[in-house]
This record gives structure tokens, sequence and C-alpha cells, in this order.
């Protein structure tokens, strides 16, 4: 069979990781697929010093690749999402298909792009863009497709696994293991997209729509950052037999679908609890399957470079399909949306730890007790520590049983109200993952 | 478009859950596949209590599902390997494609049925003959298919992996969990495929196909089962940081792929150690992607039917496709398997972990290493206990480095022929799984 003609956009850590594993493994890949993916062109403006691009076309201009008529798959790999949606976009007017590692780009623009690919019957692959080269996306539109996928939760940044694998195992603070990160190139210069979980949010986004058939809403996701977790709270979590992780989680209820990134105490003994470092894990529960968990690393070079190249593959098989037998985007055929809304945070129903700090007054734990028995809210189990603060205040941790976040909102407007509180309550929520 | 027309010989666990499954998730499946799957037709001799089939046509006769022209996909769920062979051979004489989960058919007949599937231009589908509802054959076929595979290793019998789990948390022994494991329906009357590794060098016969590109070669594989294991030394595996586990390992080495089922010591921070009870979890590792695993349930009605249902929703995107565009059985083109030959054990290198009882002699310590260090094998680690046991003699804990297996044979005859040995050298396998 003919081979398939490939552009590459972007030479970065990415693109340069594809285009060397493309070559690398290219017997490989076509004893598998039975054609060969030959990359035609690569656009990039600066060489990438691990890449021989000895006898391949370098450009600058990355509309020569998605203006090349005989370029068939524009693979857009240089990020953002200006210049990435115009390649995009131009190159599925151009009629070509498109594979990208750009989450920021598919979370936020995806339902336009989607929209456009099925007029003009391309292929849009996005496989890169969550968890890096796990095949998460493949798993839960394919190899879950028998399901009806009640939740999916997972840790989906691994610079922020990173930090608080960090936090836990050597008792560093958030600054000095951001610090590190940022060293060590895991970390961006500006880490808010990581550390405020909003690169979490946008895969979040993704997998929700792939998972319930709801439009990406990218906007409408729920997210809190791990910048104010204290070591303190990393270590009465262990103490409870839990760890923090930040994870994205989206569940289908009656009333939406809950979608939201957080800091979340999980069991010590989860396989969730067990991923460290900088790796990723994403947690999909069907209704048929069970739980199941899909884990790998996260971003690098060649492991995004591997779903990139899946996605080729993919591409390269169903070319010459009816677009009716192609895998949709967003699993869900394309008027089979759901309108089931996203749910507001304070609608989500979650289990919670909190940290209320208190003057050691007798009668302050019935004050408390009684502001959570009357809202209905469930203690599970309650540590009061001992004095070790130095303003005198004393600890008191509280586990609580499931129950609606707005409960909860009431409940630590009450504390705080209460004289004998010394600062403002930490709350952070909690998932039995069971 | 049309619906797909199913026929599911089999209504026992797998068969039922497939059934009850495609019914009661019948409109998601189609909002995702933009088709309906309809099951024409249903071949059991006795009725499952849990299915109503009170709109469906059940015959006795699974033939008559196989010759039924108005059937596209006949789904094999009835087990063993001979009447299933014939089901299947015939369904694919006529034209059908077909799904199965039947892990000992694909593992010995396995060749024999891609041929005559593919001079028949038909698919066969087995997503469910291994680790259950995980969709692993899809992540290393499809997923992973920019990768030249390393290694895999997995945890692929969940009975063997439950008796496992309760002897080094409970401290029982083998005989009792395998008797409450009976009492429970995990564990078969006469459960030697299990416990003797038989069923997961089935499971990994057809793991090392598909990620090496090799033909099915059941009949190579070494299998080594759990019934010889001791709490003594599930015990001191623990007490080195390590846990056993009954795996499965395929690795690709310049002189063969290793292929072999054998009690394990790993390390127990690793997931693979972790994963406990029933659930399977297999272990990738891509030159690319790096290491990546795959977990969830590995049995069961539903699990299975999972995987049942997105080999029938794939053969529905796929019926249509020019066969060179499928994706090939064994994940790469017919032509293009390769002769590398698998490995005899005494070939494969693994480190190890000895217990050699001797007795309590001076000079015993100094007869172990020299017999090591002529046959140029490194210790990693050694432990001598006090006397422990009613004979007097005293166990000796040795962890070796990597080393080709042979040298470890002959190291134990010689450790065996010294006059202190008081009994056979217990000797397993160490996988760092890094």
């Amino acid at each position: 069979m003919k081979p398939v003609k490939v552009g590459i956009c972007g030479l970065g850590t990415v693109g340069g990781g594809t285009f060397n594993v493309l070559k690398r493994n290219a017997e490989e890949i076509s004893r598998r697929v039975g054609r060969q993916i030959e990359v035609v062109q690569v656009a990039s403006r600066t060489m990438n010093p691990e890449c021989d691009t000895s006898t391949t076309e370098v450009v600058d201009d990355v509309f020569a690749i998605v203006d090349n008529p005989e370029i068939e798959v524009v693979v857009e790999l240089i990020g953002g999402d200006t210049l990435a949606k115009d390649i995009v976009l131009r190159a599925i007017e151009n009629g070509k298909h498109v594979v990208t590692a750009n989450k920021a780009l598919i979370a936020v623009h995806g339902n336009e792009i989607f929209a456009r690919a099925r007029e003009r019957g391309v292929m849009v692959g996005f496989e890169a863009a969550v968890a890096g080269g796990i095949p998460v996306i493949k798993a839960i539109r394919e190899g879950l497709a028998g399901n009806r996928i009640n939740w999916l939760t997972g840790i989906i940044n691994g610079t922020g696994n990173f930090i608080l694998s960090e936090m836990r195992e050597k008792g560093r603070t958030f600054e000095d293991v951001l610090q590190e990160a940022q060293a060590l190139g895991y970390a961006e210069a500006d880490p808010t997209f990581d550390v405020e979980g909003i690169d979490a949010a946008h895969k979040l986004t993704i997998l929700a729509s792939i998972a319930f058939g709801i439009p990406l809403q990218f906007e409408k996701a729920y997210t809190e950052g791990i910048a104010e977790l204290t070591t303190a709270d990393v270590n009465y979590a262990e103490a409870l037999g839990y760890r923090i992780k930040h994870l994205g989680m989206a569940r289908r209820t009656d009333l939406g679908i809950e979608l939201r990134v957080h800091p979340t105490l999980i069991p010590a003994d989860r396989l969730l609890a067990n991923v460290n470092g900088v790796m990723n894990a994403v947690m999909v529960n069907g209704d048929a399957v069970g739980s199941t968990l899909y884990y790998g690393a996260g971003a690098g070079m060649e492991p995004t470079a591997s779903a990139v190249i899946a996605d080729i593959i993919d591409v390269a098989r169903f070319m010459a399909s009816a677009p009716a037998d192609q895998v949709p985007a967003l699993a869900f055929q394309s008027g089979e949306l759901s309108e089931h809304p996203i749910l507001a945070i304070d609608q989500c129903e979650s289990a919670y730890y909190l940290r209320i700090q208190a003057k050691d007054h007798p009668g302050v734990l019935a004050q408390v007790a009684s502001i959570f028995s009357v809202r209905g809210i469930n203690i599970q189990s309650i540590i009061q520590k001992e004095a070790e603060e130095l303003d005198g205040s004393i600890p008191i941790i509280l586990l609580t049983h499931r129950v609606e976040e707005q409960r909860i909102n009431d409940a630590i407007i009450a504390l705080e109200a209460l004289d004998a509180l010394q600062a403002a309550v930490v709350r952070i929520r909690v998932e039995q993952l069971g």
C-alpha cells in the first residue's frame, strides 16, 4: 500500500520526539500498519539538536505544510491556541486529517474544530492531549464503548503530582518543591497552568466529553490548585490513612455532571494514591466493567510521541472508511450529544476533610459538632490534637460523610463566625474511589 | 444505518452478561456507534435466570446461529476448545465475523483460526480473552502501535492473585485459601488451570504475540504454579521489601523471546505489587512510551461482557473496510510475523530469591558464598536467620543480581550436594520492573 504522507508542525519536545520515533521504529510500524508513515515536511523555525533532519524537508512556515497538496495528515505540535487553531482549521478546510497534542486547543475550541472536521469529512486525533502516552482516550472511546460510564478521575498533571509526592515523602513545602520542579524543567517558569489546575481542567474537560457524550465545556469546570496546601494537612491526611492528590473528577449524577479539579484525600491503599512523581493515571468506572485504571508517563518527548503516532496510525486505517464508520471525535455521534448540565461546584457531592483551628476552650467541640448536626452533616471521624500552634489554637480535624457541597459551605460560614475560631477553615474534598 | 446482526453462542456467565449489557446499554451504545447492535439469536441449552430472553429467539443448536444467513457476527462464549473451535471455524467459512472470550482457543488454535479468517476476509475479536474487561489488547495493538515493545508482565489470573493476596495479608496457607476460593466460586473444582499457571500462560501467549509480532506459541511457554509457595517465603519476601505475585512475563532479548509464568518477587512499592484480590493488571513497556499499566477486573459476568461488546463495536466499524485497513488479529501484518525464537527457561535472565536450609555449622555460609562466586553470580543481599526450624536447620536467604537461569540451576545443584543442606533449595524469580 502507498505510504501515508505526514507533515509535522513544530519540532520542539513532542514534535522532535514524534519525528525521532517515527524514524527509529519505521520498520516496526510498517510491519504493523502494512504501509509506511512518511514524514514529507517538517515546519520549525529552530533546529532541534536531537533530530537528524538531513533527509527531510524543513520549512519555516507551518502553512507550507497545511497547504501542501501532497500531505494527508497534518500533525500540530506547536501548542498554544492561536496559531495552532489557525493551522488546524486551515488543514481541515484543505481536507487534511489532523493529529494534535494540544489540550488547551481541544478543550476550548474542540466543538468548533470537530464540527468543521465533520463537514469536511476528516478526522482529528487528540490522544496525546490527555495523559501523554497513556492510551486513555482510546480506552474510553473504544475499549469501554459497551459501558455507561459512571465516573472517572485521574492524576493528569505530572508537575502537580511531583510536587505533592515530594511534599509527602520528604516533608517539603510547596514553594520549595515548585522551585526544584522549575529547575528540573518539570514546571514552566509561569507555573499557573499546572499548579492552579488549568492544565488538568483542560484534560478533564476532554475526558468528561468522551465519557458522557456531552459537548466540551471547559468554562464550566471547577478548578482549585495546590498552592495553598500545607505540610500540616499532608501529614494529618497521612495519619488518617489518606493521601492528598490533585485529581480531576467527572461524575454523572441524575442532576447533572460534576466536573471538578481540586486537591483530594484518597485512601492510601488505592492504586491512585500510589502513583508518584511525574506519572499520570486515570481511573474510569463503567457500569459493566467496574473500575479500571490506566497508568503511565503523562508528558515527555517520546511518551507523548507514542500517542501522536498511534493517532496517525488510526487515521491511516480509517481514512478510506465512510465517515459513519469512523470513531466519532467525542466518542458519541455528533447528533447524540447530551444536554445534561454541568453542575456548579456547590451542587457537587463529596466527603470532606476539614481542619478547624480553634482556641482551646471548653465547649468548642460541642459548638462545632452542633453546627454539623443541625445541617444534617454526618461526621465520620474527628481528631482533636494537642495544642501545638504558636497562637495557642488547637486543630480539630474532621472527616464528614458524603454531602452536597452547599451544606459544607454553609457549615464553614457558621464555623468561622464562632468566637473560638483562630483561622479560616481548611477544606479538602475526600473521595473513597471504592 | 442498519443494525449489526449478532448471534450469541452460550448464555452462561459471559454470554449472559453480554446479552444483558447489550440490552441495558442499547441506547448508550447506539449513541456511540451510530447503529444498533441487534441480538438476532441466542444458543443455549439451559436458561440463564439472570437473562430475560422473552423477546429473543433462543435455540438449542449453536450451528443454527453459525449457519443463519442473517447473522453477521457470531459471538462464541461457550468455552473449551473442541466445540468452540468448530463454531469459530464454521462461522468463518460462512463469511461471518467472530468475537470470542476463549483464551485457550486463541492461544492454542489462533494461528489456524486467523489464517482462515484472512482467507475469508473476516475479523476475529478476542479482547475478552485476556484480562477480562481491561482493554489491554486494544492498548497494545493500537494505543502503543508506534512503539517497539520491550517487555510486558501482568497479573492475569484472578484466582491465583486472590490466593496470594490472602496468604500475604492474613498469613493463611495455600490450601486453606484455595478451599475458600473454590467455595466463593473464584476457583474451579479442578483448580489446575488457575493455580498451575496454564490459564495465565494462555493469556501471556496472546499478549506476547501482539506485542512482539510472533506467532502464537503456547506450547513453548514456561509455566510454574503457586501450589508450592509457603507462608515462610511470603514472609521473608515481605521482610526484604518485596511481594510475591504470580506473573506472566514476556521479554524481547537479542537471543529470543522470554515467555514465562511463575511466582515472582517484586518490590512492594510497585503498582503491580498492590494489585490485590481477584483484580488483574498488565504492565507494558515500550521504547517510546516507557512503562504503562492497565488495571481492572480480569473476569466476571459484566466486565468480560464489556470487552466482548467493545469487539462487536470494532467489528461493526471495520466490517466495511478493506481488509488491509483492518487491525491485524496479531497486531502485525500476517506476512510480517517474526521468527525470533522463544527461549527455553534456562536461557532466560532474572534475579533470584533463594532459601537455603542448612545445618547451623561454622563454614556453611563460606561454602555457599563460594558456590556463587565461582559461577560469577553476584549476591545483592543475604540474610541468615536464627535457627528456627524443628530440624535445627537455619534458613539462609539470598537475593542475586540478574543472571542467566542456567547458572542458578548449576549453583542449586552444587548447593544441594553440600553435606550441610537439609532440604531442597527454594528458588523464586525476582523482577524489579524498574
